[in-house]
């Protein structure tokens, strides 16, 4: 028997962005045999995708679901009549819930990870949420998690048997600077990686929503050099100009 | 103001089958303003699609959306490669799991449910499981829908606004021949409905699978003539031949 079919299996939820390729890195490091799961959801930032190609490349297999959160509508990720706002400053992100925020998104990733993760018999949901730089998100607190993973072992056939689902949220306390050190640590390639609501066809950030001011921060107080492409120098100065 | 204004919005899942028409037809007479949600997702039944838009006429509004859970694969009812049993007898149903579940189906259903109620700022989701004559699925019992209805509350703004999500299961303690006289009562048309797993291109039912075996002993049970369309007459004399 090789090595990896004695790994445990997980699935792992890959969007290209800097949190999912770190928690791929941990979920490997911890040794687990990993199967990336991403979402073609109709989202603005389309070229996030190609990210999660890049950055899934390690895993033992990808997936691509294709699902329409359009149909649903509510948010600026999805519904092109809603503007995507710019804030002036990175330490200023939105009071309330943003207008960012997906209705029931991570339920629903979570949702098709589970089904997935029953098909494959992993006990095993790696999700890059946190509750630190979180943006204000609902289904990024970790009450949140605790009950999806909850409501997931009796949803499955492994609950029927006792067995439970566990959602691994290796990310939930970390500061974006404890990621970055950490996914360095673990040799993550962040330029594969892409934090932007609002990217150009280029793949380049715009330098001015809440995830490139986090980001760009996440960089700074970590010391290590940023090596995202900005379509701008960042407004109000988070990197010289 | 309208009296439709008046209404609280429920978000109601339709599948074109008897439970979910009873159940939408349950959530008017308790005056809820009803937005019924179906799903195209690769079923080999997809003549029950034509039977949800019949079905979902009466509602305020109807949203059909498109999801791939052939990507997932693992049911027979999704899976090409997997058939779907013939039981001899409507009393033998699968004593385990049966392979006509689909991984977290009802959790993905639900998910999309919870988004549509944000965005419609409904708190109220009805869907038509059964815990009586369930076929064996997990995410038909009513601790999995208790875990769902306290992780959506977690989920969502109005969650964090205090105030939580309500998954109504009218029908989940009550048998088949329960279901159909109470449908009769509120004046469904079970003609416009489709329960069969395996029906033919015209929509008739198979007569032959577990679907068909409950429908039809619900029917004999309420003592309701049953308006089900046959390919042929029923395996093991369900009905006189």
């Amino acid at each position: 028997m090789s090595t990896a079919g004695q790994k445990a299996r997980a699935v792992v939820l890959v969007s290209g962005g800097l949190d999912s390729a770190t928690t791929l890195a941990m979920a490997q490091a911890q040794g687990y045999d990993c199967y990336a799961l991403s979402f073609d959801y109709g989202q603005r930032h389309r070229i996030e995708l190609a990210a999660a190609q890049r950055v899934a490349q390690g895993a033992r297999e990808h997936r691509v679901i294709k699902l329409d959160l359009r149909a649903i509508g509510g948010s600026a990720l999805t519904d092109s009549a809603i503007a995507v706002p710019k804030s002036s400053s990175g330490e200023e992100t939105a009071a309330g819930i943003p207008v960012t925020y997906v209705p029931a998104r991570n339920t629903i990733f979570l949702a098709y990870a589970l089904g997935w993760a029953e098909v494959l018999a992993a006990r095993h949901i790696f999700i890059g949420v946190n509750a630190v730089d979180y943006s204000g998100y609902p289904d990024c607190r970790p009450e949140f998690i605790a009950a999806f993973q909850a409501m997931a072992s009796l949803a499955t056939k492994a609950g029927v048997e006792g067995q439970g689902i566990r959602i691994h949220t290796p990310l939930i306390q970390l500061s974006k600077a404890d990621i970055i050190r950490e996914g360095t640590r673990l040799g993550v390639d962040y330029r594969a990686t892409i934090s932007c609501y609002d990217p150009d066809p280029a793949g380049r950030a715009c330098a001015g929503c809440d995830a490139c001011h986090l980001r760009a921060a996440g960089f700074s107080a970590a010391g290590v050099a940023d090596p995202t492409r900005y379509q701008s120098p960042l407004i109000a100065g988070q990197t010289a100009e």
